[in-house]
């Protein structure tokens, strides 16, 4: 089971908030996120902004798209993005016009997806899935639970790759103990700590006291 | 039956041309989109110099957002946007505080949604929805048929102000002759016309020749 990478989400309302929350983090993870927040807020300036400061991080633009694949993708691609999501809803039409137009895809897990919907999307290419707790969903009191643990299971036995997010603390991650995440995502969990640099650390830490180097 | 709305999309990927389109055809039509990708290149530059343009329109916000509403609302708000779009696969508590933010909030209609999550949108306050042809759908071949209008009749019936897009020419309005349509939504239609400001009359012309004035 190979360690699963760390991934830092900024998704700041202004670039400058953005520049130094990543700039104090960007050397501990693998992978830096421009959050559709950050994106809706700034543009593609914030994509390449990352991309500037972190020529060697794998970059993801997070921006959930909906349609318009194909060109939502190659203005990322463009900004220096190597990967970006897309929303579950979208049609597969969608999701293959984007993954020819960027290093790779992810699905974004919200609402009514079936694992049917999932097997054309493996299907159609696209083996990246990120599995969603809703920030909104976290804060009208929903939380992880064994039903999430299976259904990540099972994505990864039908062969995705798979990301979690959603309120994800140190404490947490041992709940996937057993469980060949890909990527762990997190956001306010680390940018909004008194110490955001020690904060991705305790992530990193955990991580390899869990999965190994 | 009241006189449907006529709503440019404006889709480019940088902020001259897009207002380059709508200086054109602004005072034409009743309400004013900042696009998905236009939103995702300028960030909130965009949907502001549209409202700095166009003060007594309506200036719609279309985000498609999936999470994160309160924030991406009181953005969209702040930038002077009237309305915003929520992808339909959004959880409840997402939209419902993205309503809290902003005038009125649109769910956009892609995949597996059903009529029980509409009655949800509707229970939740949400009473605008998108009735969407993808755009990628479209190139791959998909069209508008006798399905999407019951389906947008249902809508209706369900007691949602609707907003079909996707595809649209002035031929297409007929086929929704006796639905009481809320908006119709064009982007290239328009935009991409040889003459865009007669196109958008043209438009609004044969929407008066259908529903009246």
């Amino acid at each position: 089971m190979a360690k699963p990478n760390l991934q830092i989400a900024c998704d700041h309302s202004d670039l400058p908030s953005a520049l130094k929350a990543v700039k104090a983090v960007g050397d501990v993870v693998d992978i830096i996120e421009a959050g559709t927040i950050f994106i809706l807020q700034v543009g593609d300036i914030g994509v390449k902004s990352l991309r500037a400061l972190f020529p060697d991080k794998l970059i993801v633009a997070d921006t959930k798209c909906a349609d318009a694949g194909g060109t939502v993708a190659k203005n990322c691609a463009d900004a220096g993005a190597d990967w970006m999501t897309v929303i579950c809803s979208a049609t597969i039409p969608t999701m293959k016009a984007a993954a020819k137009e960027i290093k790779e895809v992810q699905v974004e897990l919200y609402g009514n997806w079936t694992y049917e919907d999932a097997q054309r999307w493996l299907d159609a290419g696209i083996s990246q899935a990120i599995y969603h707790q809703s920030r909104d969903a976290l804060l009208a009191g929903e939380t992880w639970g064994e039903r999430d643990l299976e259904r990540v299971k099972k994505l990864i036995d039908m062969g995705f790759r798979v990301s979690v997010t959603g309120g994800l603390a140190v404490d947490t991650l041992k709940l996937f103990e057993g469980i060949d995440v890909y990527t762990f995502i997190t956001g306010r969990g680390i940018t909004e700590a008194p110490d955001p640099r020690q904060a991705a650390l305790d992530f990193r830490n955990e991580i390899i006291r869990i999965w190994g180097e």
